[in-house]
């Protein structure tokens, strides 16, 4: 069983949702010394510091990073390789770091190739969040019983993977490790499409007549939830997960055209059969 | 303003999570005297009277209703015309009818054609009960806040309007008018594609890896709550507001498609746009 870490200095790359988080957790579970926050825009950085979310910040990506034992990347995932390139000469030997991202495969590869010797990455992706953004949405308590998948590849370092793995659990997250490219396999399914689906689905109803909205209930309400995300994040997301969204979508819209073709032939019969097979299966999960 | 109203005897003519909170309701606002159940199932029916939802129930359908003052058609859509055809002959003279189903339109002239002498029927559909179902689900409050659409005709009796519609007043509807197929072009939009692609979505992780289920955060968990619905219910929305959905249907493949091509053209500039445009809308509503 490894030792409980601590960082005497962490810094967070990107104080939103849930860098802000993340950093109330660690401070919380008595894993950090200071946190310094890094952020393109000042008066938000100052926000988190008067609302004790970090201790400092900076303006200057490489000099946040300088002192910092734990780096955690925690913008969107678009700006992870331009903020890694920035910080990556200011890393110190021994530092760790890992990041937030809902996208791995190629991204993960990137990073690792990015840090210089002694540092060593290791990915994350907390399912934490949903739709919400911005620091004043932050809590300490994010992350409790959230899944969060580590994505090692063959040149993880083993003690790192240990560090990071102990990290997300001592913040009380379930944390399952899986190859890079698979999570972005799975999470094109079970969270970029549905995204992509909310946002085109709202859509409909602007194109038909935005006032219809007034007129949903909580079906419509859950199902597009998600559609308030950011959509500069879902952009990024989109982007980097771009081949197996395309596959995904394949898939769903033949799904979408077996029920839409059971209501151009009327066969209830079948289009039974299709609803009752996606109900079995929700059931699966709880509410 | 319309004296309160009082029904001495109530049928509910299908207790399922509507009649029964209908039933619950109704008796708590001191609308009614005895209220009796039918139903195709004893066992249920005999659950509910013990529960203190009904006060007696019925196996016949037109027993059921012969000393009714008030009849409200409960079923699923789909058995709407087949119940008012075995209680149309049974009904008492001056006996209202009403509904709670989820599509209005030919439906609602149809039950009005099978109205006979002295007898008024007037729709109404309120905008309750979402994923649930089962009298074990059924709550007094069910309808409080709850948007009732109430669908007269040409043909509709104006007292028995006024009087249908203060009774959901009166168990806190907030009431609207509407034209029964005016009704059934909105809620195929809001309602009931919403429905097709929550299935349709669920069917996707069905097709790929039915276990992947198990990788979804509350952001699917959120858009398919209502893949839980019942499929039979869905099945008889979907046929009698067939036309409408394969309208709806059509437009959000459109705008699928316009996300989807933002992706295959990797023009992730006017994808940001799409998703803006749907943010934007799906702000108006509340959480």
């Amino acid at each position: 069983m490894a030792q409980v870490p601590h960082f005497d200095r962490v810094t967070i790359i990107g104080v939103g949702l849930l860098g802000a988080s993340l950093s109330l957790a660690l401070r919380d579970k008595g894993l950090s010394g200071r946190i310094t926050g890094y952020g393109r825009k000042p008066e938000n950085l100052q926000r988190a510091k008067e609302a004790g979310i970090i201790d400092e910040y900076r303006i200057d990506a490489a000099a946040s990073v300088e002192d910092a034992d734990l780096v955690v990347l925690c913008t969107p995932v678009g700006m992870f390789t331009e903020a890694v390139s920035t910080i990556q000469h200011a890393l110190k030997k021994g530092a760790l770091v890992t990041d937030v991202g809902s996208v791995k495969g190629r991204m993960v590869a990137e990073i690792e190739s990015l840090m210089p010797e002694g540092v060593r990455f290791i990915g994350s992706h907390p399912i934490a969040g949903g739709d919400k953004s911005g620091i004043d949405e932050a809590r300490k308590d994010l992350f409790i019983g959230a899944r969060c998948i580590i994505t090692p590849t063959a040149q993880s370092d083993g003690d790192a993977l240990d560090i990071i793995s102990s990290i997300w659990r001592l913040i009380d997250c379930r944390v399952e490790m899986m190859d890079p490219f698979l999570h972005d396999d799975v999470f094109a399914l079970v969270s970029h499409l549905p995204h992509l689906i909310a946002y085109a689905l709202v859509n409909t109803v602007d194109s038909i007549d935005p006032d219809r909205i007034d007129y949903s209930g909580g079906g419509f309400r859950d199902s597009t939830r998600i559609a308030m995300s950011s959509p500069e994040l879902w952009r990024d997301i989109s982007r980097f997960n771009r081949e197996n969204l395309l596959n995904v979508l394949d898939v769903f819209r033949d799904n979408l055209e077996r029920i839409s073709r059971c209501v151009e032939d009327q066969d209830w019969e079948w289009l039974e059969k299709e609803f009752s097979r996606a109900q079995k299966l929700r059931l699966r999960m709880n509410k």
